[in-house]
């Protein structure tokens, strides 16, 4: 499963070592084991902790109050006849009301261990417990060009290009869509044209959207024929729906929970999605965005298990923040790092497989503020313990613009990310006190040549793919890379080499039959 | 003391609401009150903890084991004589072991709740609980020239420049010599230019370094001298001594020790500091190289509290990471992160004050790569309540060259992660049931015009200083602004500004009679 498992040469230092020469060619040339991998899927998070327990309750409680005072309004005549025979009353408001009750049974019913399906079996995500993953998401309208620093309509090519990318990036675990086929004009086309191009990219998980309930109709069909079958497609779903099922604050998005029925019915995990703006759709206080995004949750959770108890749902709480100064979007900012890693305390709190946004970077630009604000936001949510961490990779313009370059500079921050997320482990053996005595006592020293160090070379550190550790020195030599161009070049390998043929071409043949494919 | 806070207009949805013009012109006039500033100095973190207690309990289990029977070599005859006199035993192998239960008594007598003194006293640090500070530390040995994209040596010029650039931001709360004055042949000299550049640089708390112990007697005048007198020193000493007491592993820098002595009686508070390597001074297990630490700082802090009991010492275990590869430092790993913020939470699991550190980038210049290793290790250790994050600001090339424009930079960095270490306030009012009430049942059904959305948006939210937060379209039309260039606006505003005369001309002219000073 690993497509470019970094294997490192060894230390200098342990050059003149007699004996160990051949043992290090093999390491050299061999990939790296998936057990010893330094950082994969799925590691525990979970060590930061932005609310404590009371807080917890506080906010659960203020949701619950919110349900059953204020209710969700606009949901489809379907919604309300599914929902009010679960046990919600409808009022003469129009508004829909969740009691308590109701909302603790949804829990009690609701899926919590959830498997996402991939293409590939390999790149299954298990969504239990604290695992944290991380992967692409969103509906930029532009694809950065950093060589004219322009930002262009984004385009089914590039959408598919972005696919290929993500397929060959260790640390980006799934391709949610993340930019809009604007060159697509039929809109039932453009869905389904960006549901293709990301099963074609990748053997990742993929995420999707719909916008009619008709094309979602289409869109099963052709994922049955991508999984061969009716039976197979059931048997191992890999393509999910991202439903923003709400219109914050407290309306549910009327065709969109249209597009979310068929979904349900056709077997279709949901990721369901609130995507409020604290100072704008919702709350200017952080913890007052965290009440109703979780409150939206919990009421699109009650629609999703009044249909199909016990539907794969991902509880999808993404409280954006706004600039007050503009009223914009800050995807970058510190205030959203803290709401993403919030709302998916949360939702670990309520026990429910969990998503959230980061890494979207208000800079136009790979600079060093995209750095800093996709490090924080992404860094965070992983610590936080979020399942699926949207958004994490390629974003710019809070959300406008997406950056193929940066999805490979972003794969390098999300393995450190990861390498946080995995932390420290406190063995005996790791605690080095046998080793640190005969160091010191018995020499060398230092810790270059001994055993421990070559043993947990591999296992116990991860190395950049195109970032740079070269000194001073070193770089003049190499004459000074710039990361964006490091990264250009890495990424015209990937878009030249062959593309992936995962579908066979005969599927590809028939979905292309029955379907007007704007791609090749 | 605010130097720069930011006073962001109103939110543009606001503009068509009668009545509230003159208040907004008037907020935007004055500068922030101290008590609503979002972020201030000495923010609380503790919400991140890598380590259980479980775990943390073995860590110092096993660094007392190590002290008591690995011991640390090296000591000068003083520092053996006060130890053996405290209590540690002197061994045939001429290394100094610490029993358990010197140690402990040590913990049960060193300084807890430390300030740590500003020139001005509006920039004094209290080190107690998790209160959380940035600033600069390092001795890098180049200066970036970003034009040029070149390594240049650091300069006295340079230093305080750098002084003079963090008194006026923010976000660094304190200024540590960061570079290396290579102009200054003489060491004396050097270490007295070092010291009177900070000093007349800043107004904020100064940490420097001294080679000789007899520099530092001298180092101790000037402190007189720019204090008005000795007693008035040691009530208020405004600068620390920041020693490397120790080489690991497990041995004293003699030289070093023996300044810190002078220091100690000379009132300096003193950053014990211990920079092994793991990997290569360190065991390459982060847990190791997390015992290793806590064991050298604990026999540096017995060493301390030898000579005199409760003196000011802030536990300062600064393990760094090697690229296994090369062997060379790798400051901007996650590895790192993990590692800060471990050593950071054992010091606070002691009850000590606690420094470490962070921002240590590896990219050579600020472009996304030094963002994203700056801001992952920054907020970690913001999250973990590190009482002195040093090397927050200003680094790159792992600690090897220093830039001002990046001080820039990393002072907005700074801002958001100081945002996440405050994390959510969770009170009833917060929760804003109320508003969420009012907005969704009685209209608008937005937020925008809320007075919890007018009234929280100072205190809720902060507003980077020179990073971009413009839609793409304002972006072209303020015509794509590089971000180091905006940097380097600012610095020549600074630079090109009235130069700091906190120093009295007398004093200054007292201290350049007495000692030859190299900057004007």
């Amino acid at each position: 499963m690993s497509t470019e498992a970094e294997v490192p040469a060894p230390p200098a230092a342990r050059k003149g070592r007699a004996g160990g020469r051949s043992a290090r060619v093999a390491l050299r040339a061999a990939p790296l084991a998936e057990d010893i991998r330094p950082v994969r899927p799925g590691m525990e998070g979970g060590a930061y902790k932005p609310l404590n327990e009371g807080d917890m309750r506080a906010i659960y409680e203020a949701a619950l109050t919110a349900l059953e005072t204020i209710g969700i309004a606009d949901a489809p005549e379907t919604g309300v006849e599914y929902m009010v025979a679960a046990g919600s009353s409808y009022g003469e408001d129009k508004r829909l009301r969740f009691p308590r009750a109701l909302v603790e049974h949804t829990l009690s019913i609701a899926r919590k261990d959830l498997v996402l399906h991939a293409q590939d079996p390999n790149f299954d995500l298990d969504l239990s417990g604290h695992r944290v993953h991380f992967g692409t998401a969103g509906a930029a309208v532009h694809l950065v060009d950093v060589d004219e620093r322009e930002y262009k309509d984004s385009t089914i090519d590039a959408l598919y290009s972005a696919a290929r990318v993500v397929d060959q990036m260790d640390n980006i675990h799934f391709f949610q869509r993340p930019m809009v086929a604007r060159d697509i004009l039929d809109n039932r086309e453009m869905d389904l044209n960006t549901l293709y191009a990301a099963l074609s990219g990748t053997r990742k998980h993929v995420g999707t959207s719909f916008v009619d309930p008709d094309y979602m109709h289409d869109g099963l069909e052709l994922l049955h024929i991508v999984a061969g079958s009716e039976e197979a497609w059931h048997a191992r779903p890999f393509a999910s729906l991202s439903v923003t099922f709400v219109v914050p604050p407290m309306k549910f998005a009327t065709e969109s929970c249209q597009v979310m029925e068929v979904a349900i019915k056709g077997g279709m995990p949901i990721l369901l999605l609130s995507a409020g703006q604290a100072g704008a759709t919702a709350p200017a206080a952080i913890a007052g965005a965290v009440v109703q995004a979780v409150a939206e949750c919990l009421g699109g959770l009650v629609y999703v298990n009044s249909i199909a108890p016990g539907h794969p749902a991902i509880f999808g709480p993404w409280p954006f923040v706004s600039d007050l100064r503009s009223g914009a979007m800050s995807g970058g900012s510190g205030e959203q790092a803290i709401l993403s890693a919030a709302v998916g305390q949360m939702g670990k709190f309520l026990g429910l497989p969990t998503g959230s946004a980061a890494g979207m970077a208000d800079a136009k630009l790979p600079d060093a503020q995209a750095g800093y604000e996709k490090g924080i936001t992404n860094v965070m949510a992983g610590l936080a313990g979020i399942n699926m961490v949207y958004e994490s990779a390629g974003m710019h313009a809070s959300l406008l613009g997406f950056c193929l370059e940066s999805l490979i500079i972003d794969n390098d921050m999300l393995g450190q990310a990861l390498r946080c997320v995995r932390g420290l482990e406190v063995t005996p053996e790791k605690l080095s006190l046998a080793v640190m005595e005969k160091t010191c006592l018995e020499g060398p020293g230092h810790y270059l040549g001994s055993d421990q160090t070559l043993n947990l070379m591999q296992s116990e550190y991860i190395y950049p793919t195109i970032g740079d550790r070269t000194s001073p020195k070193e770089w003049a030599e190499v004459d000074k890379p710039v990361l964006v161009e490091t990264a250009q070049k890495r990424l015209r390998t990937i878009l030249q080499g062959p593309k992936p043929d995962h579908i066979p071409a005969a599927v590809d043949a028939a979905v292309r039959d029955r379907f007007r494919i704007h791609f090749s």
